[in-house]
């Protein structure tokens, strides 16, 4: 495989991540090659960068673009030349067309042929294809997408789970309390914070500060947790009915509401917020600090000195930038389904692919889905009615969302 | 009056402002000078400097903590100790307390013996005390905070305005449709954009994004934009009912969505969002720029090289700094008050409260408020019924508000 500048100068940060060590589990994840801005070859390449570190993937996408003979043992390569990544209705593209590569690899996934699933770019597709044909998990209001942050800092660094980052546009309170399990599991299961301190994203920390979503899913969330304190723990302890594999170890902290300033400070291991937010948030945080990254480049061509000062301050300036590259993140976890999805940014390239794929596979592989269900019932935050299984509640669940 | 470091290292931009000519109108300006983190002395201080500009000032704060012969001509002191500043309750404080200093400034503004009132910090106390003193303008559902946010670029930078920023945590869509207005007129009079484009802040730029609240707005915005077209105005202007001063030169253009990150990308003049995604947004920009221009000074001590570098680039970096700066815009406009009011930020030194206080001054001369309310009219978005003059049609209001 011929290397490109990216490839090199993402090298470092790369092997250098938390999935370097290689693995050879029974997971395999589906990848869906089309949605990618650098077309589905760079897909086909990430995932031949992830099996060289042990990943095993199911990769669906044009054979006219990927050259088979190119993929490594540990990518398989299933013909689906098929795109709906650009669908202006992706819900009903993802139903009209059972032989797009993103439903195709929805449906190995639902069929057990995979255990997690990696769609660049098309995050409308991929809730879509994948409530659909994977479901949503027994008692999940809505899925939501969860992205770890990582905050450059003197310390080396931290990471921030901020969730629903755009699934949800609309969201009621009960929704942001799961969200708010969800995350604490993902922190939890995959960045190994042992007690996962969660927030509500607010315009105040004081409880009295935010809107009638916010201070309504606080009243909930204060009466789920208080539902797993010691005692009442102890006491369920002894009902059989809570006992057994749904009893697990996620112990997290409700410490009220956080400001937008709090998001890079350090305050909370997860914040939760609706997809509405949380989107604008998120493009906040990338439209921000490109503005000011790019006007010191800027400033560092102002003159003779500044320039000469700009040269020597070059490769702190690069580690700092790799420090906060999305692509080291691999993109956003799409939870709430029965199985775990991985949604990367369309831009990445192969590097953030590769991510993509090792950070699905390790969530799997940790059982994030599980462990969240879990926490979800032992709170008593899951939806009490049967949830969504059958094709016309998801209907109406899509209909709901606002991609 | 000595000169402190942060006076000298601001003195640049602050001669260099839209507000230097010296000026001497008959608007005065009413400053509560409790509220600030440094203390009233700091808030008298930037009253001197704004006097040196020709503002005239009534000053609301403790005589035992400004010395009255300190301030210049154009500084009035009334003797105004007690300060509700920090209640916790601000809606109850400022009726409770009628000798507060923020309550007697707002007072003066009603009392026409000021035209635009400034109140550093309490943003709570500053809306109650507004309502119930100067008043909601006719027809204004809730007033707003406005802020021009100085955007950094190689051209030398821009000004978006963001709205609101915290004064309602939960919107209805046409407060939503009234903030766009409030902003374009603000835009239009004080920063001298001849056309506004104004957009909604959502989670994608396609008309199909966005929450209930965001897609109605767009709906009703375009109605009322409608009804603004040339042949409207045409069929309008044979009405004697809208013809004569009301009839202004407000022209704005909407442009639908814009995304988190075209907030710093230039796409628009005037960004509309409800008080808590605002007041998000707000904080967001600030700790993200913090954050990384924390990260960068770390980065050029990490070594000899680094530390040269960065040396070579400070003085580049302090002028980028000063570009950002919060102080150097004065804090943000309150719209939707019969007369103008401008908040800076608590934590602002005398440079930031001389200029809110200049950007009040300019304000009230520029007829902000007139401006707004002439052009809410002609395009039909004030509100039907009687608006809130009474005392408990503001009593309603104030508790509909989530300071």
């Amino acid at each position: 495989m011929a290397r490109t500048p990216a490839a090199r100068s993402s090298r470092r940060w790369y092997t250098a991540s938390t999935t370097d060590t290689t693995t050879s589990s029974d997971v395999v994840v589906a990848v869906d090659a089309n949605g990618a801005d650098l077309g589905p070859a760079e897909v086909a390449a990430g995932a031949a960068l992830a099996a060289a570190q042990g990943a095993r993937v199911l990769l669906f996408g044009p054979a006219s673009e990927i050259a088979p003979e190119s993929l490594p043992d540990g990518v398989e390569l299933i013909d689906a030349p098929v795109s709906i990544a650009k669908s202006a209705d992706p819900a009903r593209a993802a139903r009209a067309t059972p032989d797009a590569s993103i439903v195709q690899a929805a449906r190995a996934v639902a069929e057990g042929r995979a255990q997690a699933l990696v769609c660049a770019g098309a995050t409308g597709a991929a809730l879509a294809a994948g409530l659909f044909n994977i479901k949503r998990a027994r008692g999940i209001h809505r899925p939501a997408l969860a992205l770890p942050l990582p905050i450059p800092g003197p310390a080396g660094g931290r990471t921030v789970t901020l969730l629903d980052v755009g699934a949800n546009a609309q969201a009621r309170p009960e929704h942001l309390v799961q969200f708010a399990f969800m995350g604490a599991a993902l922190a939890q299961a995959v960045l190994g914070v042992t007690r996962p301190r969660v927030a509500l994203l607010s315009n105040g920390e004081e409880d009295s500060r935010g809107s009638l979503l916010v201070l309504e899913a606080a009243v909930q969330l204060r009466e789920r947790l208080s539902e797993e304190d010691p005692a009442a723990r102890a006491r369920e302890d002894r009902s059989p009915a809570v006992d057994g594999p749904s009893v697990n170890g996620l112990v997290m902290e409700f410490i009220g509401n956080v400001e937008g300033g709090d998001v890079t400070g350090g305050a909370a291991d997860v914040i939760v917020t609706d997809g509405l937010t949380g989107n604008i948030a998120l493009k906040l945080i990338e439209g921000v600090s490109q503005t000011i990254l790019g006007s010191i480049r800027a400033a560092a061509e102002s003159s003779p000195r500044a320039k000469l000062g700009g040269l020597l301050l070059r490769p702190t300036l690069r580690a700092f930038r790799d420090e906060i590259d999305p692509e080291a993140q691999g993109g956003a976890y799409l939870l709430g389904l029965r199985r775990l999805g991985v949604v990367p940014h369309g831009r990445f390239t192969r590097q953030g692919f590769a991510q993509a794929i090792l950070r699905a596979e390790r969530g799997a592989r940790e059982d994030v889905v599980g462990t969240t269900h879990a926490a979800l019932e032992r709170a008593g935050a899951l939806r009490r009615a049967p949830g969504g299984t059958s094709p016309s509640a998801e209907d109406a669940s899509l209909r709901g969302n606002d991609f």
